[in-house]
């Protein structure tokens, strides 16, 4: 039974809100299982924003959560980087909340020529001049650290470039893909999202809306998951996003809410 | 006898000069073909500056060149696509001397949502928006025309994005490479320069200094082709292009002035 279950990390977009819309019964399910006592922890790609950015987004939702609750691929990204190599020099193409997230987990921002790893976020002001200095670092062979993989995001009017314009361009250009990728459906976010549960993946689900993204990132973890169909997947293109990710979760519902219903 | 050809189809950068400084050979051997009465073109892969501004480079140079013997990727490009649909609307990346060319050849500029046609080509001003648009281009599936596929340039502090970043960036987005890719190795401005010659294929030489660029090129058209070991291939590395790129020239000189020795 999934009310079983001690934990359950928890996509944003999608499930609790879409862009700054609460998604209510998203809002609602995740507020009755903190009442119950569950552990919650959302985890969301975003690369540009720090925890603290999202905290006020979910609080504007009506959600009381505080930054432990909060794991953002930027935040992931500098404690991935912090563990392997505490104080690392750092070159990233991300913007000011990635900076700050990495400066927060004590790493020093250098100059591509200096770094001992490449950090790729996206990038709104991304212009040739930083692309120059990612291609440099990138050939320089040093250790290549990307947020997520997002090729896409949808933005509110329209779609726009993600994380994984620049992955692209420097793959590309130099032949290299990152040698680690931080964010969904990567398993390095799901096990840093445990590490601050303190759960096992047995303990756990894993919620979300895309089945390529959170659902597999929670089946790279072996943790059960839950597809909801408040954001990109719906009860009419459901059968076709499972044969075209291969991929089936273990629970469909129609929103998180209905986790309550039987 | 490379003498007997009527035309030379040659390359700029590592031929007749390195940047903004003359390859003296080069230029010499390039007068005195003009003197015996043979016909040149030179194809260059420049994505951003218009004819008239590579005329200034080459007399620079000391050549004595008509805008009719340069073949730039720029104005091939708006050749080909004013060939295929006379007076279509395209949307760009690119930069003033591709806007120029594509102005010029009577094509009209408009943003990404109206054009029939997506031109790439590299821009030192690119910024997200720019990148935003393009990928919105490339989603609508109109047709999409590049004006080469380098992916890296040399210049004089150091590699720097070619015109391939724009289209990596775009293909891992989308998935999408270009319908059209014009400049060198496509035999698209192979094609454009011997229209411009009136010369056919077995009548012209292919003169350059890169392998899988120039002499790939050359090849594409079924020419005689030229190495010349006065830019990114030299007596060094010569064997280890050949092999890598498993293309073997059909004549390597010094310079494009052994031509006349022998």
């Amino acid at each position: 039974m999934l009310l079983d279950k001690e934990g359950f990390i928890i996509d944003i977009d999608g499930v609790v809100g879409k862009s700054k819309t609460p998604i209510v019964e998203g809002v609602e399910a995740v507020k009755r299982l903190k009442k119950i006592g569950k552990k919650i922890i959302f985890v969301s790609n975003n690369s540009t924003r720090s925890r603290r950015i999202l905290l006020d987004r979910l609080k504007s939702f009506g959600l009381e959560v505080t930054e432990e609750e909060i794991l953002i691929a930027t935040y992931a990204t500098a404690r991935f980087i912090a563990g392997e190599k505490p104080g690392a020099k750092v070159f990233t193409t991300g913007e000011k909340g990635l900076i700050e997230e990495l400066e927060l987990a004590g790493l020093r921002l250098v100059d591509y020529d200096e770094a001992e790893y490449l950090v790729v976020g996206s990038n709104r002001g991304i212009n040739f001049d930083l692309l120059t200095r990612a291609l440099r670092a990138c050939l320089r062979g040093i250790r290549y650290v990307a947020t997520n993989p997002d090729r896409i995001f949808p933005s509110e009017d329209g779609p726009i470039p993600g994380t994984g314009m620049i992955i692209g361009a420097l793959y590309w250009m130099t032949g290299r893909e990152p040698d680690v990728i931080v964010g969904k459906p990567s398993k390095v976010i799901m096990e840093e999202a445990l590490k601050v549960l303190g759960l096992k993946p047995g303990e756990v689900a894993v919620v979300g809306d895309q089945i390529d993204v959170d659902v597999a990132a929670g089946k790279s973890i072996g943790a059960d998951t839950v597809l909801v169909l408040t954001g990109v997947t719906t009860r009419d293109n459901l059968q076709q996003m499972i044969e075209k990710h291969g991929i089936e979760p273990d629970y469909i519902l129609e929103s998180l809410n209905s986790i309550f219903e039987g």
